[in-house]
């Protein structure tokens, strides 16, 4: 590999899309690169200039352990999007004049949607100007709504970490039911796609009753349906545990969590705060049916809780980032790499690259086969698919009693 | 030790609730107990002669080891206080009758302020009217907030999660830190004392930042102060993440959660609900200053993170409740296991018995030496002190990828 890399990393972090940096530096240097930079906040750092050499962090094996155990983005992260071309020259070539003021010749980003789009514009940019610069794409996203591949690394331990945080509040939830049922509903996120929701079904097992109802963005909220079937679980469970999608919509088009959006502040720019369904639903069922209630929102939590990440989604964040140095060592460019399935028992699961123009902007919504009849279930179709994603876990590094992480300082010490 | 005993959980669950039930159990069989009964949904369900037999669980020592690895309440708890006596006597005769009837020569009871006074009550009762069986409190809480005793079991783990969660947010929340910081506001447990908050400056080391201010219930809420406070953070950091306990109030004694309180709905009952403090600071760092926040509750999981616990306190969960039946057995009543730490470092705790009438319905705050100057920082005192409680980890058994938990039948098929 001739030239020097550099890797970012854009979007919503993951509890593993630093797996995916180390995996593209141990490539890079086992391909003999010298300089593997980072870029730090992103694309949006790198138009400035801002550069950190990965060999100050990763040259020892444990730095690349700590990293793989270290949450959301190392490096930073940004949520810039390339403009058009047209118009906006001057911006492409300001990444070719970086990329060349350190002999870089590969670029890799790791991202969602957005980010892809970056890798395909750059690529766009390059073939248009007959720059000689390889760019690859690096699936990232908790949301697992990047379409072609079979799945996106970082989905697999929010998942784990659903599952895992479920079970908890359903014994926290049953360890009341003696004379009325507490009612809890789980805020899951997810805005357009139900993949993160879908993955409560995950906790049902042989030591779990398991979530009472899932409710998707898929499908539209039928609130008088949702009531009628709160009433009824009420009347014959001694614990209810609702999970539902942050996203979910009403016939009208309207969020949930926008039926109380009226009494909620709006920012400086007009802006209303979303968030809080399962605070509205909880509100709704009190009041109707004077039922005790808890919402609870998963939050930040579910694409930062790598202290619970699945060893499998590790160590496929890694190939990916891996796979995509080797992808571009020859001559691959405008591609991302893609996880294909071989099997499910025993999980099997390999990666191919794949023109990133038919990636970048498609969002891959859960398919009805793992959606029940009823709207609010979810089928053993999508437990035969998620469940080999969730499995193993990667020890954290445990000091002072908490889990150790590696910081990049041009994060930290960053200046506008 | 003569006859059977029964053993009860009561109150808000915990992480290591179950470690001392355990404890119970492989104390009172050294002791050659026959028949180890467990309340089922506490002193509620005892009332209705709802046990268990814990050999049915328990006589397999892997029965223990899942034991100390599953949240909440095994036994199901209750919320149930014991009536005053006069007038009453019915009530407590009912208790006597049921321990008779299965010869139930000792009863422990495990929970926190509530939950001590049923102990209290009960032994009052029994020296009142000259019945022999014994009672002794096993410490539980969360809230860290019985007084004597050092620290309550409970409290190590719910710490424990919080660090490595603010840990794990303050990563997501720096990672898009280029141009604007993000206010993360995170709300933590404790409506009266503000233990559980505090343990949100363990997060801070040579690998984290910590959080940038930390409110507890302790001190009077000062609005303007906070908002300068974050106006200036905002100036200076590329990320600010401020922990807030639930129960902050402001100096006309309005719970901070109460200013969006008019807007929020009743239940059946009157009652306004409760929770929603980061939001409502959320949402007025955002009208006022234009700055993007994110509020996070921590809500059920701090209190049921099992997979995240501490081995500290998990062995003391189970050592006060084996000291409970070795402290019975040689004739104590009326009694709780209190902790009493020898040495910070070297980290020493041994535990001994306390009279329940100098603990029950008492609360210890944070004391002043914990608490910063400036009212919104903590002491490296409360870090020396709270930091052993956090120390170990007793890995989960993942049996398809999630925390393997144990069930108990009589818990999940109570009927009313």
């Amino acid at each position: 590999m001739k030239g020097n890399i550099v890797v970012g990393q854009s979007g919503g972090p993951t509890a593993v899309i630093n797996s995916s940096v180390a995996g593209v530096y141990v490539a890079a240097k086992q391909l003999g690169v010298d300089k593997v930079y980072g870029m730090v906040h992103g694309i949006e750092g790198f138009l400035k200039d801002k550069l950190t050499d990965l060999d100050d962090y990763l040259s020892d094996d444990m730095g690349v352990e700590l990293l793989k155990r270290t949450p959301s983005a190392f490096l930073g992260s940004c949520r810039f999007k390339m403009p058009k071309i047209e118009g906006h020259e001057d911006v492409y070539e300001k990444v070719f004049e970086i990329m060349e003021k350190h002999d870089i010749q590969y670029l890799f980003y790791a991202g969602g949607n957005d980010s892809m789009d970056t890798v395909k514009m750059l690529s766009d940019y390059a073939a248009a100007h007959g720059k000689s610069q390889k760019f690859m794409g690096v699936p990232k996203t908790i949301d697992n709504d990047l379409p072609i591949t079979d799945h996106c690394p970082g989905y697999g331990s929010s998942a784990k970490y659903i599952a895992t945080s479920l079970k908890e509040i359903i014994r926290d939830n049953a360890s009341f039911g003696a004379e009325k049922p507490t009612i809890c509903i789980v805020e899951i996120m997810g805005r357009n796609a139900g993949w993160l929701t879908a993955a409560a079904a995950l906790a049902k097992g042989p030591d779990c009753e398991g979530v009472d109802a899932i409710y998707l963005p898929e499908r539209t909220f039928d609130m008088d349906g949702f009531m009628k079937k709160v009433k009824t679980l009420s009347e014959t469970r001694t614990s209810v545990v609702i999970a539902v999608s942050e996203g979910v919509k009403l016939a009208d088009g309207r969020y949930v969590c926008e039926l109380e959006a009226d009494s909620v502040p709006v920012d400086a720019f007009g802006h209303k705060q979303m968030g809080g369904t399962a605070t509205t639903l909880a509100h709704k069922i009190a009041a109707e049916y004077g039922l005790k209630t808890r919402a609870v929102e998963l939050s930040t939590l579910q694409r930062a809780g790598t202290h619970i990440a699945s060893l499998t989604d590790i160590n496929e964040a890694f190939q990916v980032g891996h796979d995509a140095v080797v992808a571009a060592d020859q001559g691959k460019t405008g591609e991302m790499i893609i996880l294909k399935r071989d099997c499910d028992s025993p999980y099997e699961c390999g990666t191919s690259s794949y023109d990133i123009h038919q990636i970048a902007n498609v969002e891959r919504a859960v398919p009805d086969e793992y959606i029940g009849a009823d709207g609010c279930s979810i089928t053993a179709e999508y437990i035969k698919y998620a469940r080999p994603l969730i499995i193993g876990e990667l020890t954290p590094v445990f000091v002072n009693g908490l889990p150790r992480h590696i910081l990049c300082r041009e994060v930290i010490e960053y200046e506008k």
